[in-house]
């Protein structure tokens, strides 16, 4: 226009900047091109290819060009729904399925269109509170801590609620587990006893289990088992499934919410119309399973907890604290022990931590203020997916599912994340010179 | 949870319903399931396929996995800021380029971040006007008539500014052309008439050309020409690439409107994060062009505008008024000259003529109503794609570019088309016994 911009933005998204995990990933990027080396701890994508079946099928689907009904492709919704009822045990019916490009994309539009109130545990995965902000909802954060391994217990949501003195205020609550970013999950007991406090302040749970097959040794279990009126199961290819990339996300809806699926199909349509064909085609094969997605699994959770046993093992032995993780690909490091050595090195926020880290090593590992902690907390995410998943688990594939990976696997597969989080640890005693 | 159903929606969604489009596309499912022969020329989907090398490239892309950038594939970015220069001879950079998943959800993430009043020119797309109210943004419809072939003129534009006392007023201009629902388009005096009101208010434009590859003759212009600061050009695979399963929109900003696309790319990071990977490497195939996809579109243009023509020539001679459309698969019937006749019949707005239409001939159209015109008016989108593309353009390619297609080929490939088009002729002239 003219040299005066003449700016004109929604005052929610002004100042927004890039979501902090895609962020990262710019930041890596560049750091490479300037010739460093970089361990790439930052973004969260599963190291592990799509299963063989699974490409296959969208090869086969490549012509398939019709807009698909807003809710989904039926085979797929039926796909999904079977994929609950073997995996989660849950009583699901095709006609609650919704898929959307991305869990992400149907998580905002599902903030979108209820009206209520966002409650959220902390450390969180980094778009919830972003979405809420965008769309103007207002959240409550329940900050979690070391001692519970970063999980929200009843007690503790119990009281988050009364806080409020409106018993029956709309409210949601996101719950993720295997936990982005810290790898934990919740037990059966404790699954249970959230559910009685969701049941009796009549609180949807928005249960966001994109991880669930990636629970280590494969006992994932889904609080719909026990709140089934109240509880929407997100998940999606992204992560069990290798295919973030592919862009495809699901909900599952309990009979008695049809209302809110209905409303997010309304939004779908005015929105992302329906998710790409020949995708939805290819992910019926992901869904249905069978035994070469059963072996890819099994192998991909074989890796995923013996490296990141031996991550735990090293990093305890340099005083930051970290809990052996449940699943998924992350550990959530606590600094706070050393919070004395870091301060005389000019280092007491998070931020500072991460970006001093990354100049002095090369590591890069995300911020606890990105999943909404206090700055001043000495925390970060490590995602330990910076190795060549297809030829790892090519290599595993020899190794019977029963017998544990033999000595030397991780070295030789997982070179890069053994180094760097060493060079974590030895940072962390203060033996690696500062190099700004 | 219990009986009573607690709902709690957000207000601008509720009752929203399905997107018309779609909509209609469920009902006619509907009727076939019962028996019913119907002519569905309701939804707007290209009838003819992907175009082979474009499909190959899928093929061949299968296994990418990766999260792309926010903005899209970089090669995809250049592929198609390339088209952009190559088809309309803009000066079209590729960091200006925007990729999402259908450009429906650029345009609403677009109505999302920028905070100004939108004037639309109707009849306009069904979903401008449902994505404002969903984000709660003021609507400002400027009704364009039969005279000026649905178009807006400048003085109209310029009225309908100067309506509001607020000069710098924030707007957004949405032009649409060749326009859904009318098939009409803009010539280049035109296009620049309203460019100079568009830059006397310094009014972004949003320049829908979704269907700019499907103008008849190949001389789609774009508004962008005239206006290159302060134009967005929304195009994608939808339309011409025949893809509109696949989902994939492109946005190409002006580089003074960088902080809209800036904005954009971050509201886009916490929704769709970025496009299937496999859809964007395959997109650059479609996005490069090449004989073969020139060929295609050129033997499509073809088939369509004798089509349209043949179409106009039947529905002529019943009264109902229609023009010869510039580009696209859509006309806009006008049966206002049928006033009284119909009004005998118990029909007095466009959502009883086609509900009417449907149940006593099969032949679905969309109401007048849906692309935001007065109820009371007589008009409807008929889309005349009811035919296999494949076929019709596997037949048509003996046949040298420049010479017409035969006679009887219109019967032979694309016969629904013209039988369901006769019978509302036939209807109109009041020569089919109502049904009901």
């Amino acid at each position: 226009m003219n040299t005066t911009k003449h700016v004109s933005l929604n005052l929610n998204i002004r100042g927004l900047g890039q979501s902090a995990t895609l962020g990262i990933k710019d930041i890596c990027r560049r750091l490479r091109r300037e010739g460093r080396r970089i361990y790439d701890f930052g973004l969260g994508q599963s190291p592990f290819p799509v299963p063989a079946p699974v490409v296959e099928s969208l090869r086969h689907s490549a012509h398939e060009k019709d807009y698909l009904p807003v809710k989904g492709l039926p085979a797929l919704r039926e796909a999904v729904a079977d994929f609950h009822k073997r995996t989660d045990g849950l009583d699901a019916h095709p006609d609650n399925v919704l898929v959307g490009p991305g869990s992400k994309e149907l998580m905002f539009i599902l903030q979108l269109v209820y009206y209520g109130e966002i409650i959220v545990p902390t450390p969180c995965w980094v778009s919830y509170v972003p979405q809420a902000k965008i769309i103007g909802r207002r959240v409550s954060l329940a900050d979690a801590s070391w001692e519970t391994r970063w999980k929200l217990f009843a007690e503790q949501f119990h009281h988050s609620i009364e806080l409020v003195h409106d018993d029956f205020r709309p409210r949601l609550l996101v719950l993720n587990y295997p936990s982005n970013p810290c790898g934990t999950s919740y037990s059966e007991q404790e699954l249970k006893e959230l559910a009685e406090v969701a049941r009796k302040y009549q609180i949807v749970v928005l249960s966001d289990e994109i991880y669930g097959q990636l629970h280590h040794e494969g006992k994932h279990v889904s609080i719909a088992r026990f709140y089934p009126e109240g509880t929407i199961v997100s998940s999606g290819l992204s992560k069990w499934c290798g295919a973030g990339g592919w862009r495809l996300g699901t909900f599952l809806f309990p009979p008695d919410l049809d209302w809110l699926l209905d409303a997010m199909s309304s939004a779908a349509s005015e929105t992302y119309t329906s998710v790409s064909a020949p995708i939805q085609h290819a992910a019926v094969t992901a869904f249905r399973g069978g035994v070469q997605i059963e072996r890819y699994l099994w192998r991909a959770r074989r890796v995923l907890k013996a490296l990141s046993e031996e991550c735990v093992r090293i990093l305890n032995h340099c005083g930051v604290r970290v809990h052996t993780p449940d699943g998924a690909f992350y550990l959530f490091l606590d600094f706070t022990p050393l919070t004395e050595s870091l301060e005389s090195r000019g280092i007491s926020n998070s931020i500072d931590l991460c970006s001093k880290l990354l100049s002095d090593t090369g590591v890069a590992i995300l911020n606890g203020a990105a999943f909404a902690r206090s700055r001043s907390e000495l925390t970060a995410r490590l995602s330990y997916v910076d190795f060549d998943g297809d030829r790892a688990l090519a290599a595993s594939e020899t190794i019977p599912l029963d017998q544990p990976l033999p000595e030397g696997f991780l070295e030789q597969w997982c070179p890069n994340v053994l180094e760097g989080v060493r060079k974590i640890a030895d940072w962390a005693r203060g033996e690696i010179a500062s190099e700004g």
